[in-house]
């Protein structure tokens, strides 16, 4: 869309517009929707000042760029946002031109604006890289080390900084406090000092006004200066006249800076403007009363979190962190009760879990609670930091297998493959909520080295047999057979349960096992299995996954069998409803059957 | 060794017969020197200040701590340094109680404190963290994680600042010029513009000297105190008297506090004194005339460099990174050559990875250069910033196998493990130096989606076949057999044709092949293959290794083979020289031979 022949009004028109088919789109689809909300505005800046056709624009985890993906190629396909073969909730260069780099994990974008410099530099055009980052994002080791190059070699570049005063959880660390400290200017400090008491028994709404107040007052920053960045700001991110005035001198600076802005999160729907959390991202609801559209049912996460609460309760030795996701996690309500024993960290993977090591070395019990895709950023730390030394560090590793709309960047697919190769590490999955439970007992019961256990995005598979409690290494036959055995590791055993009951319709006997540890393999009932036949399900990647496992483990011991492994096949997986999208795949249980019947055919 | 009772005097002796014996070991068994020299005053303090017995003291990448370790328990043990058996050249708490924690890689230390802090406070004992941090170390994102956490919280704990402006390479980046900033006060500043143009054509060691009095004007930094953290310094770190009572005042703050001290890489021995990289480690030498006791020889790594910068000068495009390795990697004379072309992004992983990719996406053959071991470190920018969209980034991964001396933190066993899980990147390896000139002419010339190589430290193992040209996905059979064959893949070859030359002694005719490509696997080659029993050598993990990617493919064929994989067993791999370490492991080539002999009797 070209928007720079549009005045201000029309641009703040424009504004509207879009807001309304964000919120619009997101509350029939689900998506992200605060941030997105609150950056409206700058991206109308980004677009007008900076050129979209030359330009690298590059977007932080890239949640927020709704309005980017409207203002260029996609305005008219924006209401099949994250559904299959819809638009991505995040920027793919895959689905525009206009889409620099993909994006879904966080802090990444001042790297690859430095790479982008560098090759500007080296091809010598008139073009300069936009990065476009949240406050929340800045906590992440990454941001630093990237500014660290580009406040050394001074790259033209402009960092656009979105402060929203959040990640995704509450702000934490030194940096939040430092950038709120920012705004925190004299004349408020004195008001605040003066009203302080009277602020804290304001209701909620009244304390949001407030803090509105407070972003009128603020001092200049001196941290990305000492870092070698030109910083200007804060300014007003929803002003379009001063974005468009700010960025434009940021442009004709030729160097590396920094456009310090403050929004307000979710600003344009007053139900989420200035609440944190809660509308950060969100399943279908109804715009009107925000109730979602459907009761959202027992999770994984929600197990995961009761449980651990009733046994911390139990056992003052368990503490736990979290790295900025404390309601993705679980990890919130043991943070509220608990608030010396769990931590919320910040976007900071690393630090998550190599500062849970030494807690491990003195005795504590400590829980690292962490998406499987998430658990990438801190993959030396676990071979580095705790596997070495043996620190028997839990690692309870949430949206494991596929994670649904938020696709290629979230898929939880390789943390059997990265994990499993490491020494000193004992690795186990629940096949339901109850195993789940046991999965948290053994884990605080083993002391002997690292634990992890994986468990899925929202609900298991339904498995109708007895859960059982957790030995160390110990597989369990659900079902015999001598004749087609399917095993299935954490989520997969449901699906397994479920697809021999569908062949058992068929008149076809199949067994089931749940093979419960990867590491270590239960190799007395791998031996034990009569069945020449054997399909394994679990929600991996093919390659490096159980059913490999299992198949080095056969002919390692010269056991004769046909192994047929129904894991990922080795491609990144798309967004789209995780019903959707096991179809795509034939790994929903209608398709494993047929696919099992296939083979057995042959 | 109670040192509380010493006086200055005493302890200035002390420091005298520290640095004998380190010159004396390292001389003798090779290590790390000058870093540990420059630390010898600041550890003395430590132990007269803190209590060792139960005070956590954290020694961030750890080989500047032998002084630590003469002074607890290691003195008489300190000559078989890094021998098999013998002292390991890190902190390592299987080896004393007295190391609270293992490192090798850098930038870990903070979190550790953080992490120790948490314990001492929940547990209320009366202890304090010390982390000891080079200022090298400061620019991985991670010690800026667990910063940011620890200004927040603000914990006690004492970091001290060993400041000797470098890390590896020569001082990279906008955090360490801001360090050196710090010391550039007014006078100096008024001196060094007077003397500009006269200094610069001083020799070397004059230059040494006029640095040696910059440090003597400092001004007070406040990025830290930004940060949250308390921060006394500059201090002289090689003054005793200064730096007890400057951690006495430290340790008393019971807050964070940054103790910033100045030292000399290579006190007290006159030959490294102000010599940057080249005594950081070292091969056993020649304490009078400081020449190695063995010419080093050929190695991968200089191939790799030589090779690379004459690809380089045929074709701009090629451009490349090190996270701090300049040398190690053989990055440093391309980046003398073409400076705009090759970058030293500081010690950073991370952000190297990343920001490679743009300048692959803007049509440049980036390489990043890396040790295995530090892969480790970038492990989720590769999946999420480089393969999601197939940005054809070329990894050239240097120390890939046993690394002999350094042991347990920097054995390069995973890469193959963690590398073939991810979509849209094809690994493959050189068997010998010709080979590895056409990996990299491959991997210039294949563009399709991110490629990797592995190659050993030091030389490869000799393989009598003529080196030929990598073709995509395509093994080589370098000798035929229909009986017994052997699979090698990169380093791994040498051992096999090493070992089919020992068989042949025996009149045992066993076939070679030569994988070359792990991803994809040459299914052609590999179905071809008559020989019923199979035998694997690769440098790698046997978990996740290519044994079991061999293991699988049969399986997945239904073609029945016996394979045996001579990868490492599932254990951290100790220090030593690596013939013994290979010995140990029984994978030299007489016990490869002898292994082979012993299973084809069965």
């Amino acid at each position: 869309m070209d928007i720079k022949n549009k005045n201000i009004e029309e641009l703040e028109e424009l504004s509207k517009e879009i807001r309304e088919k964000i919120i619009d789109s997101v509350s029939q689809n689900g998506g992200h929707l605060s941030s997105t909300l609150g950056a409206v505005e700058l991206i109308i800046g980004m677009h007008y000042v900076f050129d979209v056709e030359k330009d690298p624009f590059i977007f932080d985890v890239s949640h927020q760029a709704y309005a980017h993906k409207m203002l260029t190629d996609r305005w008219d396909r924006f209401d099949r946002l994250r559904q299959i073969d819809g638009i991505s909730g995040y920027t793919r260069p895959s689905e525009s031109k206009y889409d620099y780099f993909s994006a879904g994990h966080s802090s990444t974008s001042i790297s690859v604006a430095v790479g982008a410099a560098k090759a500007i530099k080296l091809k010598n055009e008139d073009r300069i890289p936009v990065a476009f980052i949240g406050d929340g994002s800045m906590s992440a080791g990454m941001a630093y080390e990237a500014m660290n190059e580009l406040g050394f070699r001074k790259y033209p570049a402009v960092i656009i900084l979105n402060d929203n005063e959040m990640s995704i959880g509450k702000p934490t660390g030194a940096i939040s406090k430092y950038l709120t400290k920012m705004k925190a200017g004299k004349f408020y400090q004195g008001f605040k000092d003066k009203f302080k008491g009277f602020l804290d028994t304001l209701p909620q709404d009244f304390k949001y006004a407030a803090k509105k107040f407070e972003e009128m007052f603020a001092i200049n920053g001196i941290i990305f200066e000492e870092m070698g960045l030109e910083y200007i700001g804060p300014i007003d991110g929803h002003n379009l006249k001063e974005i468009i005035e700010t960025l434009q001198i940021a442009k004709e600076l030729k160097k590396p800076v920094v456009v310090h802005a403050k929004t307000i999160k979710g600003k344009g729907y007053k139900q989420a403007e200035g609440h944190f959390e809660h509308w950060h991202g969100v399943a279908p609801f109804d715009k009107e009363t925000c109730k979602p559209l459907k009761p959202s049912g027992m999770s994984a996460t929600k197990v995961f979190s009761d449980y651990l609460l009733k046994k911390s309760d139990e056992n003052e030795k368990i503490v736990g962190v979290t790295a900025a996701m404390p309601s993705g996690t679980g990890m919130k309500s043991l943070m509220e009760k608990y608030p010396d024993r769990f931590w919320d960290v910040a976007i900071a993977e690393q630090h998550a879990v190599t500062s849970m090591a030494p807690l491990a070395k003195e005795g504590f019990r400590p829980f690292v609670a962490i998406y499987s895709t998430f658990l990438q950023r801190g993959y030396d730390q676990i071979i580095h930091d705790v596997c070495i030394d043996k620190h028997p560090v839990i690692f309870a590793i949430d949206r494991a297998g596929l994670v649904g709309q938020d696709g290629e960047t979230h898929q939880g697919l390789f943390d059997i493959g990265f994990l499993k190769i490491i020494p000193n590490i004992t690795i186990f999955a629940p096949r339901c909520f109850k195993t789940l439970e046991y999965a948290i007992d053994f884990a605080i019961s083993y002391t002997k080295n690292a634990t992890a256990f994986r468990y899925p995005r929202g609900a298991f598979y339904e498995v109708e047999a007895k859960p059982t409690s957790f030995e160390y290494g110990k597989g369990e036959i659900l079902k015999e057979s001598n004749n087609i055995m399917l095993i299935g590791y954490g989520n997969g055993v449901g699906r397994a349960w479920q697809v021999n009951k569908l062949l058992k319709k068929d008149g076809i006997e199949v067994g089931v096992i749940d093979l419960r540890f990867i590491k270590p393999l239960d190799e007395e009932l791998l031996k034990s299995i009569q069945a020449k036949t054997i399909f394994v399900f679990s929600d991996s990647t093919k390659i490096g996954g159980v059913g490999e496992t299992l198949e080095a483990f056969y002919v390692e011991n010269k056991i004769e069998k046909d192994i047929i492994s129904f894991e990922i096949e080795d491609k990144f997986i798309p967004h789209g409803q995780t019903k959707d999208i096991e179809k795509m795949l034939k790994i929903d249980v209608e398709s494993l059957a047929q696919r099992v019947k296939e083979k057995i055919k042959l």
